[in-house]
């Protein structure tokens, strides 16, 4: 079928190829015109503004977004005028699930449909396609399926779930209408807090291995830190990429997300080129606010929501706060910043 | 090659099991008769007691331990009379790490090798392979090769590593050498850490997911929560087994845990054939108080570690605290148990 | 001077109190007609209905609205109608800062001024002063100031911070102009955020104490737990009333809080009319709130917030899940409930 | 009666002074004989050296050790050949229970005592005295009663409480035998444990007033930072120095740490002076490790400690793998560091 898609993005792009691949026929459009001729040599119509764009897909259209969350708003508004009754919006980007709420209910107004789609997949989607967690009406969801059968990873070579049969149900093939308007992106929100608490769980425990020598006579030793119990105990150094290697394998911790450690690593043992401030997007924070809002124990997710907080140096003034205390009480005077430890 | 074999629940019996379908000779002994009449009856030599297992073992024997880490020192002790300059035990359970350096210590001046192996894999492993994480002298550890080499996963259908080629490292085939004793139950005690974070960012995620209708009309109202800021965001029923099920295929988060959930969801999912009561092992407690002792912050590790306390009641008396002091500035008193909520 | 206050709860009649002992002028309402007249004896005036109360009020009216967040719009609508320019509306209690905003700015569109005021004291208030974090435009604040002095605990026999001479600035009478509108309630809400953050680190040091004498015969074994490295460490049978008594004095640890504590010890050592259900009103959540929102990392507030979340029961379904993943994966089947450690 | 003290830092020095006002005889010795002959002006007897500081202490001999933990054992190693039975050691340091309890073992197997003292109060304790938390024999205990009453606060000006009558129990005096050898020093590990829990609580608190103008045009935007929902709830710009002052009179938070933060912000409203290293002692991390062996879940006392591991660059490697997981996934780079946010 035919899929109009703004926002030709890292995520955008490779989306079309993989549309197009399974025989779709797709209208794009983006801002930066390169981005629309570098797919129109690889088949797809190109568009120069949004008017264009509505106009060269026929109704019921569908025109799929895939901006950053903060631009969404701004393109459904330019979206709308040139839409009629029976066309379909999708939001395939980061978008809060309240908005889409709030974005369904004004298009719904004029007939127009809207679906939310979390997709998740990365720079890696083209190849192996992309989850799809999908909220809205029925009817939409149904109209769109062929989209989404062909964005979807298929149910390749994984073994099936225990108790499964049959006819594979779209959730095998790695597609799922959740429920209503927002459901798509509630979901997605979820699946984004736990991938924060999988990194953190990772991070943490390579951090812990490479903490293995700290009782090795050529560690530097750190002032600051109070002295082991038993040096004899923490004398290793642990080789990190073979560790991640090793857990690919049979182990239970083994991961999409521990193959990918195990390729940072690989090229790069010490992370060099890495400095450790680590950025968060909208869904951390959203999760653990559905948490607290519904009342729901979440410490894992926000502790890795905090730890990227951290990371960004956001809690220098606590530990000034600390300091100024243990000052007051103890006399206690900072010391200084010492070689850091490997 | 000829192995032994004490301990032959779950896991030794599997693996015994493997190691002869490998091709690989063993003699095998269980204070339980019956457990080793089983094997005897799929090709192991049995044995009555110890010195009649030691007896059956050709020097230089190996000696492999499967037994839980309370037991390990009795074990040896019944061992070591039977052994000879040159024969290796090799303990495959859980241990913690510090005692693997005892050990180690101990039978050295006998001229007796100490091997340490963390072992994953679980009930899968009699087909998938274990995961092996080793730790000992590198020419006691070689002497063994056969053995796990037979025991590891092999290099599988797995996508290789980005930059690696050539001929496959050990790490590759599912089991790596990680350093002098001890220093494979650190890194099982680190992996097994890490399993609890992975493990309660699913669970909260879940968790979340469940508490994702709490604004519904049909929902128990709990008069112990604070009232939501708007209920139209929590109107959702979302079917947790299609949601684990569609994460599985090119998503972020797909990891062999998330497999097993996927299972655990489709045959029951309300989960009501568990009650919640969370056992730890040794490992996940270790892996904290390795993070505290050598400084390395952990707090996702450990936050899941004290969920599991949680969940056996052991955080009650630090409640009705909270509670008495409720009382006694604001006189709060405690609200009653409402019906549970879905 | 004359203040109206309307909802005469706990707080409420308190402070009413408390300012007709420093001889100001109070009028009262409330929906429990009780309420008022128990103030009318004491000497206050009384009314019917808030036209009543708006009557009895003398232009600049100054309101006092003390009732749940929930209620607080209610309450506006209802007094707006009979007010003026000039007069003032307080919001004593606990609501959300946002809020505030919004109530100034419709109200200031027809001149009312607004004033939002985090009042903490609990039912010990009445007697100790009541500490005042108060938002608003200066000019009503300042008309406001006789109330507020009253009200406020005042300098009292509290040692004086470093550095301070001369003339009591106000916060050292107890109350303080934190700043626009909503800047009383934010210095408010994070209050509380901080107060369950003691409160935790109070009720979980207890706990452990609690928990020090594990490793004595007299104590029911609890099969969940992993058998401790060494029983003689955790031998001791602790005075939690005494010790709790001892920190009131000399110590790091001694705070208002603790004082509650050890009330709550002295007359029930074992807390036996609690239950340890513990409720949560807004301002923990809008603390956690904020601070995701501002990027700042609070773990240790957050984390008091969802111990008692899960004090009601609300992890149960996470907890299902990590048992349905262990049986998964080990064929661990859940222990079963042993009696209670003490 | 008599006391003799090693170890003359700000501690015992101090804690000899104490002892003195109240009329006691105080022996002392330390390394540097500035120390020893600062206090014989005082009045106290100083000794050159341990054979010295014993000869100088009349049968039964009480001898309080007041030195880091670390040198605790070389200390003892020396007092011991000059003792004879019915001597007593005190420790009142910061030691390890568990160390107590292997001090008191040996020392007995001579008939010498061993008494644990756990010891609260800081620069301030010569003029407020210091909270004392005692282990040991009640014999040994009763003996050093004087000591003891000298060096407690006394019950002050203190509110007594609730429930309490008739003479002072010693923990309305400050001072408490908790138990048998170790329990004083344990409870002085929970202490501090909950001291770490109070002091984050504070700090993050104060840390989000601090972060409460994050939506103010004059604050340097954070590239890292997603964007906030509504930069208008977000414009305050909070006095801290005046905020401490208002909560230490009527407020629930009020306590003696924060009399402390008050006086550090009254004198350096922005803590220029601290970098935000912030030390860990050994207390802080026995604590975490009690409630893990004993299983109880102590979430705020930990995420405490991890905060001062962190504040010291300790998770810099986990995030360095965060962002090489980030980088792997989907293409993320660093974002460079910006100007600090105020």
């Amino acid at each position: 079928m035919q899929l109009g898609m703004i926002g030709l993005g890292r995520m955008g792009a490779n989306m079309v190829q993989r549309l197009m691949r399974a025989g779709h026929e797709c209208v794009v459009y983006d801002t930066d015109p390169k981005a629309v001729a570098d797919l129109e040599t690889e088949g797809a119509t190109g568009s120069s503004d949004i008017a264009d764009f509505c106009a060269k897909l026929r109704p019921p259209r569908a025109a799929w977004v895939m901006v950053p969350a903060a631009v969404v708003d701004t393109v459904i508004d330019q979206l709308e005028p040139h839409l009629q009754a029976g066309d379909i919006i999708i939001d395939g980007g980061n978008s809060y699930y309240q908005d889409d709420i709030r974005h369904a209910k004004r298009l719904h107004a004029k007939d127009i449909q809207f679906v939310d789609c979390g997709t998740s997949g990365g720079v890696f989607g083209l190849e192996r396609g992309y989850c799809l967690m999908i909220g809205g009406d029925t009817q939409a969801v149904e109209q769109l399926d062929p989209i989404f059968a062909a964005l979807a990873p298929g149910a390749g070579a994984i073994e099936r779930t225990e108790g499964r049969s049959g006819d594979y149900d779209r959730a095998e093939l790695g597609y799922l209408h959740c429920g209503p308007n927002g459901a798509g992106h509630f979901v997605k929100m979820v699946h984004n807090g736990i991938e924060y608490g999988l990194m953190a769980a990772y991070a943490e425990g390579f951090n812990l291995l490479k903490h293995a020598g700290v009782g090795r006579a050529d560690h530097a030793v750190d002032a600051e830190t109070a002295p082991l119990s038993d040096p004899a105990f923490y004398q290793y150094e642990m080789d990190l990429a073979r560790i991640a290697e090793v857990w690919r394998r049979g182990s239970v911790v083994s991961s999409w997300l521990l193959d990918l450690t195990a390729n940072a690593l690989q090229g790069d043992p010490e992370l060099k080129t890495f400095g450790g401030r680590v950025s968060d997007s909208g869904e951390g924070r959203w999760t653990s606010i559905a948490a607290i809002e519904t009342g729901t124990p979440a410490p894992v997710l926000t502790s890795a929501l905090y730890e990227r907080f951290t990371s960004r140096g956001e809690a220098e003034f606590a530990n000034q706060i600390l300091s100024a205390m243990r000052y007051q009480f103890g006399g206690h005077h900072e010391k200084p910043e010492t070689p850091a430890r490997g």
